[in-house]
């Protein structure tokens, strides 16, 4: 949707690009120096920061057709706060490299501003841009770094699962993944990708379309699980088995999961990715903090990182090295 | 250049890919969580972190007929640890967001991560590479997220320059840019950029072409500059002029440079970005620190910003937005 007089960013100075997102980014409670300067400068009181970076690149992680530039800033946003979640930190800065071709028009940019800055104020208070860098590009490139603050919990790594504790999950399962499905399946033709018609959607395709472009991971749940003694954390961004298995492999324990107890639609819970839950292993008989479910025991290591309903499970999840098929768009 | 058994990324896991990267990139001084978990935990003692990002992008950045990976990774690093610097900051941690074409050769990866590598330790000592994130691109674009840490000094603002401080500046004045009208004018041809003879090169384009592909910013005289009292820094990163225009306008004033004592050749060192040289000011009578020279002189905010040898001069300086001409690759 261009608007009128909506010039291309090809056809402006840096500066003009950037006085429009600085217009709609906010500002983050604990930046000492915002965006202006050679760098940021965040408070982080504990002397901790905790710090990801996760990048969309259209092609594989997403398509125009499909995805506004709000769409975009709120989902390349959230990945990353859902990483800083994980290690059950608050997320309190972004800094935002974009990589844009000349033709983007500046309405766009603006919208990849506002998503970025709604992300964070929906699910992430206080947080906001702290700081960033445009260039140009053939592929329109957005990679975020997310910055967190421990406020003096211990990181909840990958690693800390013990055989006896039980397995808990934040957020969807499967949601991300049926929307993706439903793209494919029906909003491209011949050409390639094509606009989405909300209207011939009903409401369970219109949660998985809005789980896929615009998710909202339970990144609050990261604190609380860490406050309520997680043992082990992740974000579940490569599909359920996958990560389950990547979290026993570094625990050296096997996670024993029970497919009914994930729920969602066990077609795409187990492999489907982007849903950005919390995966967390926590000792038997704590209080879970809300939003989690338990939905399996953490065993000592057996022959396989990775049970379903008792049986073993190979993963097969999201790698994009292996799974982009360039033909596709 | 392609090693035997040299794998295309796209045949690759992206599990392989990050075991060739970890292998290279050393351990930094200040991490507390390195690579491997959902983010990683850096230590910044005083309770505030600098953090800033800036990005290479195939075509407007770099031509892989003229830089090789190892020159890209340093390359990479050297442009965010200058940003660092210019606060004041000592780097500690870098994060590395890679996004490459499927028919990337892991060899050009592992030079990459080795030239990062290599880098941090010639220029900013216990920096490391703490996380990053790989996707597929059409385009090779690597975007790398630079922290730091203040250890109690106030950060160094293009904002506080005052009338009677002296303006000093700390590295080359134009030689990057003469090593990129060098690689235009010498390793390009109808086809688009070629490869560089070294052979071919006297001493001073040896040094040009260098100070381009694989800059040395005086990266430890960013803390030197704020032990001495700067009142102002920035990384001159896209021509002196240009720079000095900025941080005259953030400090409301008028910079008055003497082109003399800029140095290097005046055709380039005024206009010519890329250096990565560090602009500081400074209270008259200071002892500067090691490495800085005096150019010039602030004075209250007179008509013009910017004042060369006493003229005012509407600053030039590189765009990308304005100056990138996709048609020459």
């Amino acid at each position: 949707m261009t608007e009128p007089h909506d010039p291309r960013v090809g056809d402006l100075a840096e500066s003009a690009i950037l006085r429009t997102i600085l217009a709609s980014i906010g500002t983050a409670a604990a930046a000492e120096v915002g965006p202006g300067d050679d760098a940021a400068v965040l408070r982080v009181p504990d002397g901790r920061v905790v710090a990801t970076t996760d990048t969309l690149v259209h092609g594989p992680d997403f398509r125009l057709a499909w995805s506004s530039g709000t769409d975009l800033g709120w989902k390349a946003a959230a990945v990353n706060l859902a990483d800083v979640a994980a290690m059950g930190a608050r997320p309190t800065g972004l800094l935002v490299a974009l990589a844009m071709p000349a033709d983007t028009r500046l309405s766009f940019v603006r919208g990849l501003a506002e998503g970025l800055a709604a992300c964070c104020s929906s699910l992430a208070p206080g947080c906001a841009v702290i700081g960033g860098d445009l260039t140009i590009s053939s592929t329109l490139t957005i990679a975020v770094t997310a910055l967190g603050s421990l406020e003096g919990r211990a990181p909840v790594l990958r690693s800390g699962a013990r055989p006896g504790d039980v397995v808990a999950l934040a957020g969807a399962a499967g949601v991300a993944a049926r929307g993706i499905d439903l793209l494919f399946s029906r909003f491209t033709d011949s050409s390639g990708p094509v606009a989405v018609d909300r209207a011939t959607l009903n409401a369970a395709e219109l949660e998985a379309l809005d789980a896929q472009l615009r998710p909202s991971p339970p990144i609050g749940q990261g604190v609380a699980a860490a406050d309520a003694g997680a043992t082990a954390m992740m974000d579940v961004s490569d599909g359920l088995a996958l990560d389950a298995t990547r979290l026993a492999e570094a625990s050296g324990v096997t996670l024993a999961l029970r497919i009914a107890e994930v729920g969602g639609d066990p077609r795409w819970a187990i492999d489907g990715g982007e849903d950005h839950a919390l995966l967390a292993t926590f000792a038997r008989g704590s209080d879970l903090p809300e939003g989690f479910r338990v939905i399996g025991d953490v065993t000592a290591a057996g022959a396989h990182p990775l049970l379903l309903d008792g049986e073993p499970r190979a993963p097969r999840g999201w790698d994009p090295y292996r799974d982009w098929d360039a033909g596709i768009g």
